[in-house]
């Protein structure tokens, strides 16, 4: 055996064993005649100990190691003299009686600690070197944890992984596809999958009743911070249900995997519509964590003569609690923060109740101490509390006034990284209006089932008709969402119509579904999950990159490979392609 | 709720109960005023009855529905009559009360049958519908459970699941790659996978220390009957080991699949050298559900003017017990069989051991009574055995009756696919020897680690040493194999000198994995298992196809979607490449 314990397993009760282990050289320090080695391997760290007047030579072997030379050593455990409580092996220490230097290793490029001097280019660079910092791997075996959690509650609950190809035909429908060129079909090409949408529709066709993947998908689009070409998702898709059965099952999931990855007990997900998370967070991925909800003032501004609320389409606001105390310049920042030109308000209005009772606030001149208290109240503030108000257009006066809360809540310490809000957001509409191209979209997808309730408005009043459609959202990131699917043809071609596809078109864009579904499909419905923004939203991570292994940089490019990359001539030969100059115009 | 139960849950227990059930019309059946309906989900089957007496309508509505229509009942428990034995819901019926046609179905194309009246290309044009069929979906039951216990196991022994990416790099070593050109990176392309062999073993150098991972891999190799364009491979890899701790690990993970998936308990591998498997087996991967092993005899069968055997560089026997009856058409048929083009020996010898203790062959003229006795003898052949026997040269002898062993052992009913005997097969050779371009090739791969015992022969004899190399082998199928790795860069070096790569040539191939192992790569070895192969070899079926949910045929195409298919015109222009015409030659 290579070694007889990992570099986190030893404790007090092993003082006195003689055992092996092996690692990396975390770091070396000299003091009198003693070098004290901290040995590292993905389980913990361990001190070695060389003695210079037991073993001269020894220590000079283990002097001249540098940083992240690979070694095997074998020693006694010994008591520490003085123990380090933040180590788990901080007990002890291993006194070294034989070393067996591995592997050289030439300086790292930046140092291998939890903060590292590395700038993110050079992490990218040497990725394998970044992933041995124990904060990169944490987010890796988070991951793990994650995917098997998944698997483990689906498995309890009578899914079956069924992995899909990723060799698919291209859809015109939807993000832009990678294409796969066949060389033995030549001229014609693969796809990647944006998803498995259609093969799990396929799937409860086959009556495969309960299915999900962790699936590999691809978008060839232009890439975000949070956005890569490839991306894994949590699929799933349930025969003979209703909407409610596929809320509660995957509300289990939730709950099962804060349980058993996170050890957070979480009773249940509350339910919020498309319509009230709009009315009252400006956002269909309201962030929870904290009230301060939207109170619509049109009705009680009115009348003052003050331009900025008469002609606003909306009027809103949000009471931010003890903040009346804001100064000056804090309210001058806030009002900088909602001028951006990404939040687009024209300006910010704000009520101060003070905690002595009394009412100051930026719109005096047209409101009377007594009008400002019936806002105020309208508002639910107390004495204390700052209120702060938007105006304008509705739909952009919300999304302003959201980003204005969220604002709010980092200021008061309200969005706390290791607090976490999930619920379903219900009820989405069915489709959205494109003033471009005048014509109805899905808003989710085009199989999405109308909630039956509103299949009167579909022709008359196609904008107000409600979808069987969800979201799944946690402290403001949508972490997966899905619908309750058509499963009526009649209905489908009803939808295709709305959305002015042809018949032509929908066989075109859908053909082997539509096929299927000729065959008996069963009612059915699911959803998918993000799992790499799940991680980060488990690990409380910003960017989705920090919890892949080997992620792609904003140009689709993995540095440290230098993928992608020019390929043989003899390659391109065999598939039958040639590459073009890019157009110059 | 869309159903109370499933199809395959009601019981006895259940009698008087009212419930909902939904599912595909298996079959109708009337009988006087009755009519019978099975209704089928992927759970079982139950009897439906419809009483013409009791509700005429609903029954007339019963008899209007096809095979394969979706419909929901609601109805009474009842115990049923005749019981069916056969059914695990056989003790009841449903007396339908309320009937709901929920979609109508083509008639399918073939049954939705155990035994299918489909052919197979119509089967793969309506994979939906062949999926259907509970013994296809049960493959796939299958290959999930596989899968969740690989997981299970090897979460339990602290395994990482790390994904690694699907849009790499091409590199020139290996089968042919499937690329993708990249569209933000123009004329450059990914590669797809062919194994995550250089990410593991730099997550390895990363400090993983225990990766595995249930990729898909692509290979753009010429399809056989057992190969698919993607395909699936649970991939693992160790650090800090020694070959013995991969063995008993992976020993422990198929003992683990066998006992949970299977309920076959197995105590533990033997073990057999890659020279003992040639030697006995004549093969590196021999199914050991029997004996019948090799037996040379050349140093029995010489001096008797049989030219024959003089002039063989090998001799070799197997014993087939109980067959002395061989007649001689049957004897004639295993000359026949041996002498086909794909096994090549030029005739079959045979010495019948009478059950009578005389003897009888086909070398009589060469061989008294007595010397083919002690041929006898040495093949420890009893009275009424047949000792079959090859000659030739060594290597395509040694193949031609290991294809006679394997046809006894399934004349013999030896080969039982209930029975499972799986094996490590150790020892292999570094490099084998390649008479066309003259030079070493290495047997398992570039990065495989010589038997430390064998490196002084490294440039003496190369053809001698052994590697640190093994493969898992059940019922003469290779299901997986791996090695430990090169970790010094000193021996890695040498390795690529004997293999007639220069220093640039290895850095051109194995680029960043060569750079990352300057920083400390630990001792690694691991080792991969086919996915698809493992459940083919579970479920007892002849191809992987089966046991794919969305297999692709021998042209890679998959019939159902029409993959691969022409794109339009303005993805290539996005991509900037062309399509050439075939060369015509």
């Amino acid at each position: 055996m290579f070694r007889t314990h990992t570099c986190g397993e030893l404790r007090h009760t092993h003082v006195n064993e003689t055992v092996t282990l092996a690692g990396w050289v975390q770091k070396t320090r000299k003091m009198g005649g003693m070098t004290f080695v901290d040995l590292r391997d993905r389980y913990g760290v361990t001190q070695l100990v060389f003695n210079q007047d037991v073993n001269a030579e020894l220590c000079e072997k283990a002097n001249r190691m540098g940083r992240e030379w690979v070694i095997q050593v074998k020693g006694e455990v010994a008591e520490r003299s003085n123990k380090n409580p933040n180590l788990s092996t901080g007990d002890i220490e291993l006194i070294v009686s034989e070393l067996n230097i591995i592997n050289e290793s030439k300086t790292p490029p930046f140092t291998i600690e939890d903060d590292t001097d590395g700038g993110d280019d050079l992490r990218m660079e040497y990725r394998y070197l970044d992933l041995r910092r124990s904060s990169v791997r944490k987010n890796m075996e988070l991951r793990h944890r994650i995917a098997f959690e998944v698997r483990r509650y689906l498995d309890q609950q009578n899914f079956l992984e069924v992995e899909t190809p990723i060799l698919i035909k291209s859809t015109p429908e939807g993000a832009r596809d990678f294409v796969v060129p066949s060389r033995m079909n030549s001229g014609e090409f693969y796809a990647l999958p944006q998803s498995p949408q259609l093969y799990k529709q396929l799937l409860m066709v086959s009556g495969f009743d309960r299915y999900f993947q962790i699936a590999k998908c691809f978008r060839d689009e232009d890439l975000r911070a949070d956005r890569q070409p490839e991306f894994t998702q949590i699929d799933c898709e349930m025969s003979y249900v209703e909407q409610e059965d596929v809320l509660n099952l995957f509300e289990g999931m939730m709950i099962h995997l804060f349980k058993y990855v996170k050890d957070i007990t979480i009773d249940s997900l509350p339910r919020i519509t498309y319509a009230d998370a709009m009315r009252l967070y400006g956002s269909d991925k309201p962030d929870i964590r904290f009230g301060m909800t939207f109170v619509e003032l049109k009705e009680f501004v009115g009348g003052h003569d003050f331009v900025v609320f008469d002609s606003a389409e909306y009027v809103g606001g949000i009471c931010a609690e003890g903040c009346a105390t804001y100064t000056r310049k804090q309210l001058d920042e806030l009002t900088d923060f909602v001028k951006r030109p990404q939040i687009g308000a024209k300006g910010l209005v704000y009520i101060k109740y003070e905690a002595d009772g009394t009412i100051k606030s930026s719109i005096d001149k047209f409101y009377t101490a007594d009008d400002l208290k019936k806002i105020a109240e309208a508002m639910n503030a107390k004495p204390g509390d700052l209120i702060l108000i938007l105006a304008g257009s509705k739909v952009k006066t919300q999304k302003a006034l959201c980003e204005l809360r969220l604002e709010m809540g980092s200021r008061l310490g309200l969005r706390d990284k290791n607090k976490f809000a999930p619920l379903w957001v219900i009820d989405f509409p069915l489709f959205e209006w494109d003033e471009d191209t005048q014509r109805f979209y899905a808003m989710h997808h085009a199989f999405t089932s109308p909630n039956l309730e509103d299949t009167p408005y579909l022709e008359s009043d196609p904008g107000r008709v409600r979808a069987y459609a969800y979201d799944m959202v946690i402290n403001g990131v949508e972490l997966g969402g899905g619908s309750i699917r058509i499963h009526s043809s009649e209905l489908q071609h009803k939808i295709f119509r709305l959305m002015g596809f042809s018949e032509e078109e929908a066989q075109y864009k859908f053909g082997f579904l539509m096929d299927a579904f000729k065959y008996g499909a069963p009612p059915h419905g699911g959803l998918a999950f993000g799992l790499d923004r799940c991680v980060s939203l488990f690990a409380g991570l910003d960017s989705i990159r920090d919890c892949i292994a080997f992620p792609k940089n904003n140009s689709g490019r993995d540095v440290m490979s230098g993928a992608p990359s020019q390929i043989e001539e003899s390659q391109l030969k065999e598939l039958n392609i040639n590459i073009t100059l890019p157009d110059i115009e």
